[in-house]
């Protein structure tokens, strides 16, 4: 399955050693995002992956191609508009100090600001099995909004399937608030055939209702179950992080049209705080694209999610051997 | 004198040991700008300054503020607005390569977005003496240059001198064109003591005419003389690069109400190709402040904007001390 | 109200990612010191500080100030005498080995051989409300210990509060014995209001007997009372640090006239195993400068001092925010 | 026209800020070699291309593979044999001390060991128009050697473009001997179009003789003439280095059937003085594969080869952009 | 006590910061082997140490030189032949995520290609009084096999004391097969005082069969019993790694001709999982070589072989004074 | 001959690529001092040698000597004594901005308070040939003085011989004043065979009176003819720079008894201003010791001179094949 993403290349600046911005002079320049995330992932696995996007036509906009070429990613649907890329700069916490993200200027970036005609769609969806679109691109601004509503909607009509991740993020939606949002999602959500969401994006920025005569486990199960029937969606997927004393734990659950499956939970380990559920999100597609169980699916991604924690930056490089690694021999902490 | 200037903060963030974009991931950010620059180059005389800009209110902001003091200007006149700093890149050239800026978004930036009223400007004014504003403010957005102007009116009724760079970068105006650009520095000029600017400013941007007549050298003095006459400027300065076989060096030049003189060529050679002007005119601002004679004041200009060169980064850091000694003891290399 | 300290600018040198000294060339240069510390903590808390010490005229002496400004610190009472900095080596430990600190001449210091007529004590104190002194003044030289007597006599008798630090340890006394050390206390905690000490501080250095007919904890809580009623002490406040298993916690006291309150402990995980103490100092003269309940004020300043093991570095750099963010959503590791 | 290349990738390990390796333990990793370098310069200037080679199937084969996606080159082609990298230490040079390349054992690597049957030669020439090969495979090892011989024999059959570039290295063939090179290279030649070479490689290692009657400029005309008729060579080029005091100057040449053109000198201001060539050689590939004149394709690659000299590292990463501004503007050194 | 190794001298490259190679192009370089190893570490005790080895006659055995001084060991034994030093890369892993060794090409190393005559075994022999001989040696090539078995054949005959540590890598012996292996060890142990080993060395590589009427406890002494005496073996000793919840623990143990002990288990904290067990090995060589008593050797060794995983790298560099407040005051984490 | 250095072991701090104080925390650390230079340069050269001096006892003097070994000096009769090493801070010039080398406090280090008793000076001269004695050990303190004169006392009356270096700096001198000095450097000159001086060193220091009625050239001859005359000095060594234009040269002189030899002047390009007379040293002191002809070890010194400047920090690294190289085939830029 050839899959590709839609979405924004951003520039993650990183202070080292876990030093603060006015302790250091050094950053280190990552380029990252969602669909560079996953699709630098299923690239380490093995899948044929290409990004959508538009960059700045300048030595920025080279330097990142270059970096998504090296992660394993097509770059020939990646076109050129705008002067501006969006950036974020992350001092990483330590301990009781947790990680600091400051964004500078998303909306003004070239993705920012390139709408559906900016983009030769149907060109792209022929080379193309699987689209995933993240939610961010309904908040973003409204030509990234209809963008990504009118790829969503071509692809569903060309039969290529549409994977679409929830990850609203209130604070980006401060200024339209929860009802223009839930119309956004409502529009996109009938194209979709994989989803990934969590409890939360189902009640409270959908408005579904659970039945509080159930078991709370119970209520969570008819909801989904709602829910996708609702949008005829395929799979849904999403993770919950428990904590026990001051240790964490990652567990995550998939649903397809007649089964739910939870993977055994596993201790999480941070070296980067940031970027954790992307690595999850490329297990499940992973499964999903060569038709695994859902228990090696689930099993899988949950361990691909844990070894996201262990690696610098965001972008998951984890291959094959090495999750599988993890998942036979747990506790074998050195290969040679 | 207690001099201040009113400019934006950005960021620059530099690859190490003359790599390329693509050849790291690391860079080096300093925070800089003209008004920093010269300020801080001030302070390192012993002159107090202080900087009228607006920051976000966030980690950014503070480490720009951290970083503004310890090149020793007062931080008290930094504000609060929006939430995006401008930055460029810097690829350090080598040899025939040049050094290659790349610019992001600087037009909405906090500084961009930041018309006369977001600043207490007639308190301000209390404190100061003189105020250096640069041309680029006429150039950035409508608001900047609409506190630009308010602000140079107001200084020039409260009495403080007003000290002004015509910066011109065409680059930055294609969308306005010259007319409108020379509308705007006609406003500024009745306003200003001070005056940096070359040639070409006074000819293509003002189009004011030369006297074909006169010897080259005489026609950029009558031109000069013109100018100083219809505005009312106190001193006109600025520098001459010249080449010689492949070495190239450094003039400068300075004009009050009745003299003209021009320093002696000094050498440039370069460990960083940009910021250079702001050096000389830091020298220029201290022998002003301290009425020096022309001749002292011009030679410790070039003196000073040759060392400028010869430092990482936009900001000189250079002491009395240390352009006395390239003036007095040029071939010692080493001092212990 | 405006604080500021008495005290020494040293150097720390510490080599990168728990390096040892025989394994790198690189080393990271910060100047610290309890003053500058505490200071540059208030100052990121919003108040106004200034540091009183002495420093060579030289271009270390520069950087010195650099950094101070950088830190928040104003420089304007930092004087020049002598050619030297001290300094140390911090080699980081990790787990089981220990953090090695190698000391490098204190003795010589421009601060070391500075003394009370070596700074402009009076025109100082019109100028601040509150000066904060370190104990190890008390055990440097004779020079430091004589300036540290009439800076805080001077202070007291212009009502100025006069806080004191005991900071005593015996490594630097082993010269001169601890009755001699005890004399100096004694001359010192007449002019104190505000005193950092602990429990060894009251009877092994000042002799103080314990009421052994007491509970442990009244006990202490009674030599305190004895401590305070005796030098008119305002508050006294300190840290306990205690293990459970192989965690350990930090816990603040704080007693004044009439009550005695104890924070609730908080888990210590370690970036930076050295000055961690000037954290929790600095909480405390922030609710002490601004009136704040006692309980309010240790809860700060032990959570604070707990987020000052968690920064590389001396000096703690968190803000109010920071601070109630740990307060209040302890367990968030992420802000975006 | 789509271009590939045959050979080696190598690890270059490199010093920072011209250290020698005793003094630092930090090392710069680039992957290297003859066919990265023009094929990544070609992918620069937009040509499509691909490199054929063998790496070990370990996280070092990863690691190139993903450094050599970054660099713009195709990796469907590099295959998995053998466990081992060839690589080489460069002690940057300064001044007078020279740039001291140490190599480690590449005999033994992949590519080394890999022989014509470790390729799926017909598939890969399927694909593409032009095959660079580089005479270092005729002295590697037997395998290289013979891999090269089918490579060009299939190609030529194929009707496809080859290159060959001589790149003779005496060093690499003290076991051997010339005249047995000499063999290797004279069953090459009959295969090739374009060649890269010298006066020397004709005369020393073919044994062709000079007419002693004539001119030396029309010497080496003549000798190169008859080379060209004899293995019916279509376009010969190379580089000539020449000294005045102490600067040095680089000119192209470049042969068709019919013309002889040489390139204006250009000043070689070294940052890196390893992989000048390649430069040169992807510029002379660039005026090929698209049919410029001589004097456009030789003036071009003499420019980014002066330019290849400025990048550190031995991979030149110039766009047609800025060779064309080295071109039109070599005075400009800031570009912003 | 002199004592020297024969052993090979490694290149280990490290990325920074826990990256992983395609994260970053630095790399931190050490010179290591298991004989560096131990011998830098007794000579930090003030053993007087030597190492038996070739090296290449270039730039980098040159640098090799250098770093094994500087770790304190002689290098007036270390020889030239080859032109090539072995290598391997550590991708340093982080919580579940595992330390990866990629290794470079052994064989045809410097060490790899060299036999017993090319050393001077009898004059090296003269001037030692022990000799440490690693069993991967016995694996790498037959040339290291024979080196080995001649070396410790006639450091025997002289009555010099031969240390023997199995470090059976079955990875490196898939050509073999385990019974060539067994042949080779059983030629060697009869020259053996001193050996380090497990109990699966005995069982799985010697095939010595384990009495199962015992108790387990009792199995492991009773097979090392008969496996000292059959080889007239006079100490023997390993570590054992025990987990306890997600913490793991070292104890080592110690047999002489009578006794039995074993330490008390430490906590194993990581900061690089790399050649703990040479920390152990050095620990015991000194009380061997200083006739301590068995237990005082078991807890000094087991404490230092905890404090060798705290630091970087593969090569200990602990002193008497740091292993001794590790055993005396293993709560005190700073020292200042 | 067997060379040994008696001199101080100070610590090199230096900021990275030309950077200055204030813009850096990061420092490069290095141990120097003319006999570290010299030695390490000899030592590279095939020498055996030995350094006599003292420091602290703890991990400052532990990571010196490790240094100190790393560069092939033997560190046995390196003694402890005191707890403080000198440093310097080292600001990198570049173009007309000069190297600023700022001292702290060298008097208090572990060799600036060591007398004669101190060392064991009997059982060191007796492992030794040639003693090096810097002249800064007559200025630095009165312990260094007389241990420095003892020593020499003592090797001459051995018979071994004692070379001597006036490197007198007036800066070190002011509390003295040249008379004092003279009389020290007249207490020296007896015992010393091998002299290395200037010009002004002869006037200046020792007030000897030129012939003006001679050339300027026959002046400098005959008043060193008169101080070899006058202390009986054997060879008498030292450098002249020279400047042409904006280059710089260095030429070495060398007088033995009956000749005196000029080397052909070399240019100089400066990677590093520091340490550059070291390096002529060192190759003036092994032609000596190997009784080579005047002109071959002037030509050898002054290649090793120039050589010494391209490498960063003090210490000369270079090989006799390295300065073969320069001497035989100065045009070569690249070796491999």
């Amino acid at each position: 399955m050839r899959i590709a993403a839609f979405g924004e290349i951003m520039m993650r600046l990183t202070p080292p050693e876990y030093l603060m911005l006015e302790q250091t002079k050094e950053l280190r320049l990552d380029f990252t995002g969602t669909g560079v995330n996953i699709l630098s992932n299923l690239a380490h696995f093995g899948t044929q992956t290409s990004l959508l996007t538009n960059l700045p036509d300048n030595r920025l906009g080279e330097a990142a191609k270059a970096s998504v070429r090296q992660l394993g990613i097509q770059d020939c649907w990646i076109g050129s508009l705008g002067d501006h890329i969006g950036s974020y700069f992350a001092e990483m916490g330590f301990g009781p100090r947790p990680t600091q993200v400051t964004y500078q200027n998303r909306r003004n970036s070239s993705f920012g600001i390139s709408g559906a005609s900016d983009y030769d769609l149907d060109a792209f969806l022929e080379e193309i099995d699987l689209i995933y679109i993240c939610g961010i691109s309904l908040s973003l601004t409204e030509k990234t909004r209809e963008a990504a509503l009118v790829l969503a909607e071509k692809a569903h009509k060309k039969g290529k399937k549409v994977c679409f991740d929830f990850n609203f993020r209130p604070s980006l939606n401060e200024a339209h608030g929860v009802s223009l949002m839930q119309e956004q999602y409502e529009k996109m959500l009938p194209y979709c055939d994989v989803v990934f969401g969590s409890h939360r994006d189902l009640t409270d920025l959908l408005g579904m209702e659970l039945d509080q005569t159930l078991d709370v486990s119970e209520q969570f199960e008819r909801v989904v179950r709602q829910f996708m029937a609702k949008y005829q969606i395929e799979h849904f997927a999403g993770t919950i992080r428990q904590g026990e004393g001051d240790r964490r734990y990652l567990t995550g659950f998939l649903f397809d049209a007649e089964n739910y499956v939870q993977a055994a939970p596993r201790q999480i380990i941070n070296l980067d705080r940031i970027g954790a559920g992307d690595g999850y999100a490329a297990g499940i597609l992973l499964g999903y694209s060569e038709s695994w169980s859902l228990v090696e699916t689930v099993e899988f991604a949950t361990a691909n999610g844990v070894l996201a924690h262990t690696i610098q930056g965001d972008v998951p490089l984890t291959t094959r051997k090495q999750v599988k690694h993890l998942m036979e021999q747990p506790t074998v902490d050195l290969i040679r």
